[in-house]
């Protein structure tokens, strides 16, 4: 299905004004930022990036688009006749996908023509703002797990299609696994998951749901232990499948407690090597109260998708720079009170200090020069409208995963946790 | 492109289970509810059904998925045949789209086999949260709006096709229009949109972006006049425009003081039929307390299509009944503390005194009967896999539109109150 009508009807309408108007081919630069992080965080995960490219390549209005166009007179024919010839053919720079970004990090850099650039914008952000809400939350939660794995299952509390995209966001941050099947089959993410109390509920006893379970799992399966009676049905797991008995699974209760007896029970039972998986109602804050508790691993479904709290990076899509009719690039930024943008194109780095991060630090308008040893965060993902292979599919999801290990691991030890607080670095801007 | 794999991988490994002990065949009964109302929140509004029975009617797993699932281990050769042959073949019945529930309301009823069944577990409740999360949230704004319209603009705050369905539970929920095209084009709902503060800054003066607006929208558009400096803005606009300029939109600062301003500036300027539209990051207390401002119309992003702070409407689906080996029906449910549910079909009616409701009275068992006078809540959706067309498409939707103002018509006064608060109406079991 074209991604083409995922726009805000403006965009159109700004293209049928600039055509008529003569503007539309003014080249211009867009960027991506948030003003702020959400309340209290530290960092930001940027995810979706390599999504996005391929949408964007992808951009395309097609005849049943146009015709809905002009029946419902959206935009005129002119306009109509330059969005049927529609690819983006303009450059786009970013952070790498999985890089911890700041407030005013400039994410996402599309030079192109007027046109052909802000037509992108509702399309780019849904991306970001969603995967990126996505995979700040879930670095949060990889941040307190101590190194535990953690799968997400969270796709029944996402819209449908979102389910994949969170799936693929946790992933990058460093979840381990996820429960969506299409996320394994588009981006290769481990898939995991044996049965829910439905299973138990639909068979006679107990016992022979465990037995059928078992039966075509295989003793290594994780078996789901609180439909009844969690003391019951642990003996009843282990006698069923025996000491080489997988994992059981918790999914309610008062979880430090539980998982202390469990733990116990099963070393009783001559299981020590049953691992306890918990996935109950999980979050950053449940999941480091259970630090000092004999958990394996951890699932977590709504809060990872939703953000835990912040469901939206909030990040917007900015007009910064403009040419001129001379051709000299003009900073260009809007000036209400509490809304104002930094205007010109930025060069943005990481000055670190020992290998630790000491500040995000933002070089601004044209040629602009770093500091040598500052780790320059922008790459380039898409020249004259097409990706950079590197960056996208699965091969570019492992990259980001293993990119946010990496630029989580230089940043200050305050930036993981979880009490509120200032971002963890300073943004710096240095006019050229 | 297939939702077959929008599933999360445990109803395919229960199925393969199911399939092996003999059991997947039990006719079963799931249920659909919340356990609990979003903290404070008076009413619940269900939006997603009219999307669901389409997205169950085409649910086939085709050859790329069964390869995929082959190749990837999760099922077994037996359970693949059987997910070739896939079609849902049983009865759906439900709360009809737009209607107001209450905690544990049995909004979705699915009959079938086990195994037909449970594999719609992930995508139903995908849909349902999602959808009902913003029509919850749109119809608290809708509420408190004073009859004043509301567009939906949030997509860009939302993944890139959760906006769509977005834009579609905020119309049934009382919105009037949306900035999504998809949705537009899909659902028949109303667009808008005209210009972004880009268009501004693309022109080298305010005023050449007005004319050129002007110029190809027509003098009824509406003028973002926030960019620079507002006041110069709206004497710029209706310089530009004349005085049948239609509207004019502010984005950003203190919005009732602001809006006083521009109303008396715009009057003064003769031009008492400018509307006024506000943009800045509203949700229902905003909006509520623009109640004596001389606002015309407002536009809601974020905070609707996140659910103003409940992103997903805590929905589960869980099995209620199944019938033994001797075709008697059983209710089954959960007992962990917290968790429990409560077994058994339902057959939910609302109880009113003077055209107002009293209750959500559900009657559990087999042949129960409500009192004369009660309204019924269950419509069938759905009859041996086949949806009923009156809940389908735009009529569909505007069904459902129409639904949700009868419905929020019928509760207390009580219930449009944004003050945290007990539901609307109590929820009374009785035992059939």
């Amino acid at each position: 299905m074209t991604t083409a009508l995922l726009t805000d009807r403006y965009e159109l309408t700004m293209i049928d004004a600039a055509i008529r108007a003569g503007t539309h081919d003014r080249e211009c630069v867009f960027e991506v930022f948030a003003r702020r992080l959400p309340d209290g965080r530290r960092y930001g995960i940027l995810a979706g990036t390599g999504r996005l490219l391929d949408l964007i390549a992808d951009f395309r209005f097609g005849d049943a688009e146009l015709d809905w166009l002009r029946d419902s007179h959206v935009v005129t024919a002119p306009t109509l006749d330059w969005l049927a010839d529609y690819r983006f053919s303009g450059d786009i720079w970013g952070y790498r996908e999985g890089e911890a970004y700041f407030p005013n990090s400039p994410l996402l850099v599309v030079q192109g023509s007027f046109a052909e650039a802000v037509v992108l914008e509702t399309l780019t952000l849904s991306v970001l703002n969603y995967d990126s809400a996505v995979a700040s939350a879930a670095s949060r939660m990889v941040g307190v797990a101590n190194g535990r794995p953690i799968a997400e299952m969270g796709s029944r509390r996402a819209s449908e299609r979102s389910g994949v995209a969170a799936a693929r966001a946790a992933f990058i941050a460093g979840f381990g696994a996820t429960s969506n099947l299409e996320a394994g089959r588009s981006w290769g993410i481990p898939t995991m998951g044996t049965a829910a109390h439905a299973f138990t509920l639909l068979h006679d006893t107990e016992e022979q749901a465990f037995l059928a379970q078992v039966d075509a799992l295989g003793r290594s399966t994780t078996l789901l232990v609180d439909t009844y009676d969690v003391k019951a049905a642990v003996d009843l797991a282990v006698k069923v499948a025996g000491p080489s008995l997988g994992a059981v699974r918790i999914d309610s209760g008062d979880l430090p407690e539980q998982v202390q007896t469990v733990r116990r029970q099963l070393d009783g039972l001559g299981a020590p090597a049953t691992k306890i998986t918990v996935t109950s109602d999980l979050d950053e804050y449940t999941i480091a109260a259970l630090r000092a508790a004999p958990v394996d691993s951890y699932g977590v479904g709504t809060s990872v998708v939703t953000g835990s709290g912040h469901p939206a990076a909030g990040f917007v899509y900015k007009l910064v720079a403009r040419r001129d009719d001379s051709g000299t690039w003009v900073s260009v930024a809007k000036k209400s009170a509490a809304k104002a943008t930094v205007g010109g194109r930025k060069l943005p780095v990481r000055e670190r200090a020992g290998g630790i991060a000491t500040s995000e630090t933002i070089h601004v308008g044209e040629g602009a020069e770093p500091a040598p040893g500052a780790r320059p965060l922008h790459v380039r993902l898409m020249t004259a409208g097409v990706p950079d292979d590197r960056y996208r599919g699965t091969t570019g999801t492992i990259l980001a995963r293993e990119h946010r290990a990496a630029a989580v691991a230089e940043l200050p030890a305050d930036a993981l946790r979880l009490s509120r607080g200032e971002p963890a670095i300073p943004t710096i801007y240095v006019e050229a």
